[in-house]
């Protein structure tokens, strides 16, 4: 039996209140499945380091966490104290790149006890991934300001896309579609509007798919594509994206499917030549922050995405993986939940609860 | 009575199908609200006369345009004949930066009798204005390849945001939400991924704000705001977007609504130094084309608009731009329908019966 060892960075807000949770889960998993986990509790990478520091991170971040076999992030980022670029670009975008966790993974599935928001939708009829490249494209910090302060301020801000980042993440997600019954990948675009880096997008999706004759490929524009996934969300199995329609979709297909509440992801380096990195979706939510009401299910989910991608196939990982999400999904149907979902259970509440369940 | 020199530009696909009941609609409300509206058909700016000239408009398009009071335009784009990037950069891009149309004012709203993709919502519910900067931003044909056809191959793109294109929209979008009930206004961000251009929005939305104490502003990123448009259409009243981001939220609102088919906007130069552009916002959907059963109703709507701004405030237009709405709403109720709104009406029947409905 092999030990994991897992950096456990909370980060700040909610990511402080969900990661109990996530961590109590996970160690009830290890304990039935015979997993040696072994965990590590990383202090930094917040906002109030930042207040401190002057920095997200110590300037060893890197040596401190590469050799970990995965970090668990809870969520970064409180603007009063500290504006987001400062705080994401400082901590988990920082992360995604130093680790080039190239593929952000993020399943969109409508559970069981869900409530849709959309009409008329049962469970089955929302299910899909989104495959969200992580590195590149339009988030950039390249560019800067001319003029500045007068009326002839102009910004300039660059999007950059490399043959090598945009065929991996295309063929991470042909890889996968490849593997599921549906066979369909759809690719995200916006050649019409963005008239150089979109048609190169485009070109290289049609240059892969030819290596992958049983997938059916489509693409859309990301406006019409935001609107398919209200309209007809049971059409999608596998969804490419940049980076930025990638982040786009990945909050649009939870809210479509109940919730972003509960929504996981997981940003892998698939060669495993770095930490992989799992956190949920949603953000920090400073609002919220401190009344233990946070839902602590993509949290908990991003734990089972961990220990399904730490496992590499291994059955033990892959049960541990499946129980987790049954005992998601019973919790869900019977509660309790957390105020965002209607109940009025606390965050440590339905932690529990799927501890039981599991 | 002053006569208004309409430019009439069909364009591409269901754009040619849809004109004509967008034509047949203005003429009877002229004949009824006694409007003199002049029309001139301009059969270039599609995809057909690319074929044959090499480019999409004759090199004199701006001096054969700019002394119309308005463009009423159908659709650009056949992705089969000429990729989309050249038709549309070569037309309807051109029109909004030539003609400085750089508000792109959205209509979202949840008409009575359209069936709602959302759980539980009723007309009212949904009803507010996306305002999108509409010749700027993110959408650019500045930047370029290296290394073109290796490994190394990089694609960069720049996205250009400057203060009088940033204030201008701002502006509008305030004024706008001062006038309403609600002087809400949302302004759609995403400055922690793109660390350059959207941390200038948000200042700049900050200092805007300044002026307008009675406008209750908020802003989200863009993720998110996509989430909470399915999630809680409600809220909004104003939504302020850069070119990107509005072209997103207003297919996603309207497919809130119901469907991007009955959809309209107005790309408008509000100083009217040049003619402004009335257009549905769906597109050319050439799999349809050809069968006459594309919805009217973006068109016929887009209509209305172009005549309620052309009046500028004057009775008869206004009167005339209700009656419109309100003969659309009868249609939306009691039929008929096109096939896309469950329905099996052509495209004439539907154009006909609002002319009868007004
Ligand atoms: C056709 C395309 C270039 C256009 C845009 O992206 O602006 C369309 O989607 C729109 O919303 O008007
Ligand atoms: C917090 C933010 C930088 C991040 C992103 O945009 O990638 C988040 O929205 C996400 O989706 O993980």
């Amino acid at each position: 039996m092999s030990t994991h060892r897992i950096a456990v960075i909370a980060g700040d807000g909610i990511g402080r209140e969900v990661m109990p949770e996530g961590l109590r889960v996970l160690a009830a998993a290890a304990d039935r499945f015979d997993l040696d986990l072994q965990f590590t509790t990383i202090d930094w990478a917040n906002c109030d380091y930042y207040l401190q520091h002057g920095e997200m991170m110590p300037a060893d971040w890197f040596e401190q966490l590469k050799g970990f076999d995965a970090l668990y992030f809870g969520a970064a980022g409180w603007p009063d104290k500290v504006p987001d670029h400062i705080s994401l670009w400082g901590s988990l975008l920082k992360f995604r790149r130093g680790f080039d966790q190239y593929v952000n993974l993020r399943p969109v599935r409508l559970m069981p006890g869900v409530p849709c928001p959309l009409a008329n939708r049962k469970v089955g009829d929302i299910d899909f991934y989104v495959v969200r490249e992580n590195t590149e494209g339009e988030y950039s910090a390249v560019g800067g300001r001319m003029f500045e302060g007068t009326e002839r301020e102009t910004v300039v801000q660059e999007s950059i896309f490399t043959r090598k980042g945009v065929d991996r993440i295309l063929k991470y997600a042909f890889d996968l579609a490849q593997r599921r019954p549906k066979k369909h990948l759809t690719s995200a675009t916006k050649s019409n509007g963005m008239a150089i880096s979109m048609p190169y997008w485009d070109e290289r999706v049609e240059a892969m798919a030819a290596s992958y004759p049983e997938v059916r490929c489509d693409k859309y524009h990301i406006d019409i594509l935001c609107a398919r996934f209200v309209l007809s969300p049971e059409r999608f199995d596998v969804v490419v994206a940049s980076n930025l329609f990638g982040d786009i979709l990945s909050d649009l297909g939870p809210a479509c499917a109940g919730t972003i509440g509960i929504a996981p992801s997981a940003n892998l380096n698939p060669e495993r030549d770095f930490p992989s990195l799992f956190e949920p979706v949603h953000g920090s939510a400073p609002d919220i922050y401190g009344r233990n009401i946070a839902n602590p299910i993509g949290m908990i989910w991003s734990g089972a995405m961990m220990l399904d991608f730490l496992g590499q196939g291994d059955a033990a990982h892959g049960a541990a993986h499946d129980a987790i999400l049954r005992a998601i999904e019973r919790v869900l149907v019977d509660g309790p939940l957390t105020p965002d979902m209607g109940g009025a259970a606390s965050t440590s509440d339905v932690g529990l609860a799927i501890v039981d369940a599991l």
